[in-house]
């Protein structure tokens, strides 16, 4: 697909665009984790992660799983979509790191 | 760096999330290529392409070359960091293949 058009390459550069998204897929890729761990690891505020969250599990990346205890625990995971962009998430860390130089 | 908050990683993803932007580099992976070459390619407005364009020399990504021809000629094409993105764009392409769908 290198040298063509494809809508797909576009949406997937979006998403992956999206403030905050490629970070909180690169610290799931560690495993599950609690609403409250990935706030503290991101240091991001609750409402922004909230709503962060809610659009990878639409785009079927993350998955929400409530566990009834008190009190109650909420983990999120990636699914297979999600943990499939292990290796875009990989070579972005890569190029960044090289390339990328911060001001 | 997979599990570790990371500003370099998220200025790359916020680079890439730009619109066209990734669509641009992957048409100059193939060469070098002419303003009206890209226009067409990549069914992009003239004004919005030059923008981008603009971006990307800015970002080092591209370079811009003037040839004293009459009519002048402009050709684009990719600096070894923008070249350097091709396992990105490569990763993208292979995940958006296999995962994305369109509406």
């Amino acid at each position: 697909m290198e040298h063509t058009i494809c809508p797909k390459f576009d949406k997937a550069t979006q998403i992956l665009g999206k403030p905050w998204i490629g970070l909180i897929i690169n610290q799931l890729l560690a495993g599950p984790k609690r609403f409250h761990t990935l706030e503290t690891e991101i240091k991001i505020s609750g409402r922004v992660l909230s709503v962060r969250l809610k659009e990878l599990v639409e785009l079927g990346l993350i998955h929400r799983e409530v566990f009834p205890e008190v009190p109650l625990r909420v983990e999120y995971s990636l699914t297979p979509k999600g943990k499939s962009l292990s290796p875009v998430m990989k070579s972005i860390a890569d190029w960044s790191d090289q390339w990328i130089e911060l001001e």
